[in-house]
């Protein structure tokens, strides 16, 4: 077909509308009635984001292989209607499951969950898109395997290759998703099919070898719409012989913190820093172990600086909070155990808590003490509930109780279980610019973005995350009603002017969320052009996910 | 122009005819005519490489900054002719500045050397692509930096960016090249320019944050032809508190060595092998410190076993050797020191030598007594006369002493200075598929290349170089005498069957030289349209480097 599925006007993908029905035989022919749904109660709940925004498709489907996501591709070109991927759609916070345009077909890609190889000697799996965090770990333990996952702290629902996809984060020493990411297996927009690494099928380094030869092109497929990613290679880290997880809390000045930056690059540096924290604000640590209080709020729209340090107080939070594990031998802990409590020992007092995790007799006796000495020096119950899975989510555990925190304001109490964020109306969106890792820059960006959120009435939601010893993400968190339009509105224009004012200091975000996907090279226009020549002669009608990450084939 | 300047037959890119003088004119014009060399003489001495292959340009350029890139390229459109791009042109053993096809015009970046920048907090320079390894040492050296660059064991005058975007490879801890490679700017075939990390000119991570925000594009500019990169970062590593140098000798059976590799992987990934360390064979080990040893060989053509034994007993060479760098604090090095002694000493012998490079009255002693030692467990001289050379080395120190090695066989001695082998005619070729880092497949593929070399009557050279925890490149290097024919089709009939060998089993190599980079993608169809697709919407003219690493455009 010549016409184009989508095209791009001033700011909008503005998608040709479907003839539903014959849309719907089509996929029903290929996927069975099943995993088809067109249904609007259906298509609306899929839908449903976090963000000020949401854009509902015409049918979601969920294809179970690669030949099922190769004859969607053909339905969706034969009917003019674009097609938005997700693994598993978990990416709370950017969007979902939902598009960042309007009407199409949603591709969700749950059911391709085969974990189709683990390589114990070399370290890695090979596993499909619909693999999540909390299955490849239940297989890993299941075969008694040497090997850990890295987990993000959101959910063990998330899918692992979608979250590496997206260049997203977990905190141990593989905190790096995209860069763990090894060998691909591509269903490109035109349905051909292209393994990554240079040298086709019988490659034996295709997961070990993350150059491969000739052009290195899985970068292509992070952050874009050039192809659906149907297997690939995740490396995993082998467990060490030994672990230890610190607390540290900073209780010096605020004239220290640039100077305490720099000496936590140091560490990142030197490799005494082996995982990956996020050093936490007051706001978001109290969020994390406890409900919005009300109470301390009274009738403005945030917390005064007197009320925070109220909540503060009451919960026993410093200013600044993280956790991390230790990694190594015996004598490679126990020597950076010392190496970071001769650095951080003078920003801050920092414990080191493994033993909270230990079971036996021992365990509890540690625990006991611990408990009564962290109570006396006005640590909350709250504060100390979470330990343990953070303890866990350092050796790569994945786990729900962290993004149960999403609920703090919304509703009255976290979840015990099911935490489903989207259903459940929670109103959240992240931005997450980065900055290189240095006082001066990180001062720098916080004492721009303060104020704006005083400016739009927001509680101030910062961690500090360390992406390598070269850069920081700076990741901002916006709360608000998801039911009420005009708390919706106030959220989105936080959301611009914090996103502006960071490009335009130059820190781009290390994502885009779907509000802001089809904008995001809107200030590079070389890089804008040489994306759409790309895109244009992979996908000429745009059938993948136009506007993703701003990138759109010309008209032809 | 609508005409494609080059077409792929089934093997070969054909270049059609240049009108000589008048693209001299066009070149002279925008460069001047000292930077434009077209006399035949010139042209035959720039594309001289040490392969069983070569091809002649019509021109060779030097432009000086990216405007003067922008204008050859607007010079080959018009005329037709195809821009092969090298930057130093170092790449000895896999082709200096032939390009894969005869005619067109060669760009050689050497006058773009400046260094734009070096961050001593972040760890990075902003180079262009002729700044060599020396003159990154010696700027930063002369600024009092705390970095330290990486180099090749190659040469001082090697490009920086020019080996990174190769994929080439040092030996401390930055050795992946690419991996350390961090920002781009790069002229497109098109003319356009285009910095790369999605968010233009003013991106502060743009050096720090090596995935950018959107896909990751840099990949695409590495072994390829879509865009000439004149502008970098590279990622340089803060000087450790201590370091300490370790030469390893295998002295264990060879039924032994499988499992030696595996306990070296683990030594990976365990983070106690921190350097990339190249474990030469004898016959490697043997030609870095002498010369051939015709007396020993006789009338065949290479050393028989035991001519080879006599060999190694008169230098005083195992059959297995590595020389490696240990990094960190005191504290570390102490630890990883014991570490490496533990489990290396199970396969052989294990000595720490830093203090041969300590001035003073103490190193003079060490160097004493240490060479006392090791005369008297039968090491030559000259065994010990690279020492220094290679201590300095794993500090990431340039120098040309190693790579005087292939002047092993071609000359009566290596040369003292000025070393230049395309220029003294030495032959030799490269190829260095990569294998899982196991001692099964390290095995498998050194016993099938062994027949093969003794079947073509070539001494075995290999080096068993650690990319990652995951991955080894055996590098396996041929040599011969460049100016007899009979003896480079015998080199060119050994290369071909160990590369077509390697790649049946399904290791590819980590690239490939000229004589083999138009048939690279030969074995993946898929891939190889893919690179075509791009290859025709970036370069639809095909003016960049057609073939290179089997990427063209379709003809139009």
């Amino acid at each position: 077909m010549s016409e184009t599925t989508a095209v791009l006007d001033a700011k909008e993908i503005v998608v040709r509308p479907a003839h539903s029905e014959s849309l719907r035989e089509s996929l029903v022919a290929v996927l069975g009635a099943a995993h088809v749904q067109t249904d609007e109660r259906e298509v609306e709940a899929v839908s449903r984001t976090n963000l000020p925004f949401r854009r509902v498709p015409v049918a979601a489907v969920y294809p179970s292989t690669a030949e099922e996501v190769q004859a969607v591709l053909a339905v969706a070109r034969a009917h003019g209607q674009p097609v938005w991927v997700v693994s598993k759609g978990k990416n709370w916070g950017y969007g979902s499951k939902s598009a960042s345009y309007a009407g199409g077909i949603t591709m969700i890609l749950e059911r391709m969950n085969r974990i189709h190889e683990v390589n114990e000697e070399l370290g890695y799996a090979v596993i499909e898109p619909g693999v999540t965090y909390g299955q490849l770990r239940a297989h890993l333990e299941a075969t008694g395997s040497r090997l850990w996952t890295d987990s993000t702290g959101s959910t063990r629902e998330g899918s692992v290759l979608g979250n590496a996809l997206d260049k997203g984060r977990g905190v141990t020493p593989y905190a790096d998703h995209f860069g763990a990411l090894c060998g691909m297996e591509v269903v490109l927009p035109d349905g051909e099919r292209v393994v990554t690494g240079g040298a086709g099928e019988g490659n034996r380094v295709w997961a070990a070898y993350k150059w491969g030869l000739g052009p290195y092109l899985d970068g292509l497929f992070a952050q874009s719409n050039f192809g659906v990613v149907v297997k690939g290679g995740i490396w995993l880290m082998p467990a060490p012989e030994a672990f230890d997880f610190a607390v540290f809390e900073y209780t010096a000045g605020p004239e220290c913190f640039g100077s305490f930056v720099d000496a936590f690059r140091e560490l990142a540096f030197a490799g005494d820093l082996q995982a990956r924290p996020h050093l936490a604000n007051d706001f978001a640590m109290s969020c994390i172990v406890s409900q919005y209080p009300y109470d301390l709020r009274g009738s403005a729209t945030c917390l005064s600086p007197e009320a925070m340090a109220a909540w503060r107080k009451r919960l026993g939070v410093s200013e600044w909070t993280f956790g991390c594990g230790v990694y190594g031998s015996r004598e490679e802990v126990r020597m950076r155990k010392r190496r970071l409590k001769r650095v951080l020992g003078r920003y801050g007092t920092l414990r080191f808590l493994k033993h909270w995790n230990t079971p036996g007799l021992f365990g509890r006796a540690f625990r006991a003490a611990a408990k009564l000495g962290l109570r006396l020096q006005g640590k909350s119950p709250q504060l100390l509930a979470g330990l343990s899975e953070a303890i866990e989510l350092f050796r790569g555990v994945p786990t729900d109780y962290f993004s149960r925190q999403v609920y703090f304001m919304s509703h009255d109490a976290k979840p015990e279980g099911d935490v489903d964020p989207p259903r459940d109306g929670c109103g959240f969106v992240w931005t997450g610019p980065l900055v290189p890792f240095t006082g001066r820059d990180a001062e720098r960006l916080l004492a721009l973005v303060k104020p704006i959120y005083a400016k739009h009435g927001f509680d101030f939601f910062v961690e500090l995350i360390v992406e390598s010893p070269r850069a920081l993400i700076m990741l901002f968190g916006m709360f608000f009603d998801r039911n009420d339009p005009r708390e919706c509105e106030r959220a989105r224009a936080l959301y611009e002017e914090v996103q502006a004012v960071a490009r335009r200091e130059g820190y781009p975000p290390y994502r885009s969320s779907i509000a802001s996907s089809a904008a995001t090279m809107d200030g590079d226009p070389a890089m804008k052009g040489l994306l759409a020549k790309v895109k244009g002669a992979l996908d000429p009608e745009n059938v993948l996910a136009p506007g993703r990450y701003g990138i759109v084939a010309p008209p032809r």
